[in-house]
């Protein structure tokens, strides 16, 4: 049995023939249409996430399969005090595969351990969402037409940005990839990615505090969000918010084959201005998530077209 | 691309057309079961309306097709801060078509403006709600046999009703209308109807206080709840709310032909002594409700069976 | 028109028919697995109940069906102040079949009343549950090849228990059948269960207060929560309270082909230790209630495989 709660726990070669497989299904998407007949997906969302739970059920019925499960913890048995590990238990007797949210950092872990169905970890509190790196990974893929040799810009919140953290785990499997990191001090990247991840691997890097000079080098853009309460003044928020607005002006200097990406949902941090560039990327990368989740079902169930 | 946003972005051919699906569908369902299938409908509510969705839902499921959404905004990214038009950027790219209920007035229209994928407003606050119209339309063409040369009874809340509002302006499309508006003075049509629609129309209508006087000319006798907090005085309220409730001995001079119509859900504006009697139209409304929407889908998504 | 409101509305030889179609489903899904093509079921759930409302959902969807629905009563039109039977005469033009889930004693019943699907009571407060006690009868008879000459420990809350009440009216139904009920004193079954069904129908049956002594007798141990709030005070509960958690200990003059069932949610009641024990059967009891369910649906559909 085969589960996925962490973004490395797929090796490079398993990631690249996901890539392929959600490649084939843009390209294809009818081949797969029956594909998960009579299969049933359980979506078991601990806490709302409205877009994230929303893509995984577009996937599933786009591969002919259906659909069960809850979109808050007030409709399910967790109420009643049940555990984790006997809900999955019960779920495993329900459905054929499952993706779970949950506000507890490794509550998919626990599931896993006890199903008896392959369970993908859909986001557990600020701790991983491997769905969103391969979303990621496939768009970047995608869009550039490699993962390799890729100047990636990170833009905003990387302290607490967890989309951002696996990200650079993943990227950093790849050769030839040199990450800009441009955040506030406040929001810096946290010293275990800088230390274990990075220096470790030798992976070049920099940080900056603004857009504007590193734009040209950027092959990616990955934005996201930066929340007023993450700072411990406002004078500090106020001063440094619109240094991560990403608008017309800041984007001048950028390559013309540049992309945008951007985990969704945005707030005011990349300006609609933007949303016609042919370099924003950000509702794409939405239309991939659905081919990625469609190709991690496949080979969870152990199904191919 | 083409929406459904205002019951009047029908025509009256497009609306005649869609009628006559509605009644092929009545006689051969098993023609339609299919012609859906692989296709997905987003039922987008960001205030519960049960009935609607679930009537929708129905819909798609009769046409083969599937479903996917939410029920209500908290559990959807609205509370995270993102706009209509995001929403429906990436809800594009999970369903072939979509119902909006929205409790902001024009969020459908915002939406239609920026999806890629055909927009039904499934009522957005005090203001339209099409498929109502339609469901209402399709209930008296189906029952008269027409829908021209028709008295038409309007009782109840007359001036918050959007209901009411929407069915006049789509009836006055129809040659040989008169309205018969019933209403406590307070609760009167808006000057906007009376005098742009009807007077600028020149459609005969007259305005009453009590049904029982006019109940023997009325072809449809089409219900809506008098709501107590509409009153500025509980006095008047008291005073007034029996003569809105239909029971027996109101209808005892109705035509034997007459058709009782309400958009429900009621509360007890119709005595439910008059359920079983077969002038009572209400719960067929809520069949018909379905067929409409099921041509609706079909129209949008250009698909015949 | 055929309703399951209460266990009891089906006679001895429907179950048995019911029990054999579910075993039949168990043996082979594949036949069953189109049957309800084009066929839907409405989950009405005025009150979460996670478990129960998936297992239906499931159930449908294991039989080629559809569902629509919701899951609480927020989300409903009931908040609008419609009565059941107004309600359930709408479902009745949305789906072929529904499940009810209301807080108020009595409501799938009045639904029944005025419903022109079938009306499956998936629990009316704590009154009747009749899918969870097929689900009950299933398990037993599928692991003990009978439901006759058993000898039944129930153990817990016999006296709110909705389940343990239906449970013992059902099985006595069939010969040689004996109850051990153990439960502390204020917890033990109602006077008219003693009276009007062990007593008038002659079964035989003890009443104690802990299992250790009982545990070799018993073919089939039925767990049941014991909830805090029902006990006058806390000295007592804390007294009592590990006299109805079942480990491993207690477990170990049971006989080797005993099995231990539990209506599900699990609090602490039965020691994770056992989980893993052969004689361990409430998971499986899971199982076997979407298998009785998908019967329960056939049968009242009319539907054969």
């Amino acid at each position: 049995m085969k589960h996925v709660i962490d973004p490395l726990d797929l090796s490079v070669e398993e990631i690249t023939e996901l890539l392929d497989v959600s490649n084939d299904i843009e390209k294809n998407p009818k081949k797969y249409s029956e594909i998960c007949k009579g299969k049933k997906l359980a979506t078991l969302f601990y806490e709302p996430s409205t877009r994230t739970r929303l893509s995984f059920e577009a996937a599933m019925l786009n591969l002919g399969g259906s659909v069960l499960g809850f979109s808050s913890a007030d409709s399910s048995s967790a109420a009643k005090g049940e555990s984790v590990a006997d809900t999955i238990r019960v779920i495993s007797c329900y459905a054929d595969i499952c993706a779970m949210r949950h506000p507890k950092e490794g509550a998919p872990k626990v599931a896993s351990e006890y199903a008896t169905i392959p369970v993908i970890n859909a986001g557990d509190g600020g701790h991983q969402h491997p769905t969103q790196t391969l979303t990621d990974l496939l768009t970047i893929r995608s869009l550039k037409g490699r993962l390799e040799n890729l100047t990636i810009g990170l833009c905003g919140d990387l302290k607490f940005g967890r989309t951002v953290h696996s990200l650079i785990k993943s990227l950093s499997r790849y050769k030839g990839i040199r990450f800009v990191l441009i955040a506030p001090e406040e929001l810096r990247i946290p010293d275990y990615i800088r230390e274990e991840v990075l220096r470790a691997k030798d992976i070049p890097f920099v940080e900056v505090e603004k857009m504007e000079d590193v734009m040209p080098e950027l092959d990616i853009l990955y934005m996201t969000r930066v929340q007023r309460e993450r700072f411990f003044n406002e004078e500090d928020y106020v001063r440094l918010k619109d240094s991560y607005i990403l608008d017309m002006n800041k984007l001048k200097n950028a390559k013309p084959d540049m992309f945008i990406l951007h985990p969704l949902p945005r707030v005011n941090e990349i300006s609609t201005e933007i949303d016609n560039d042919p370099r924003a990327a950000y509702f794409r990368q939405a239309q991939y998530g659905v081919y990625v989740r469609m190709a991690l079902i496949l080979k969870l169930l152990e199904l191919e077209a």
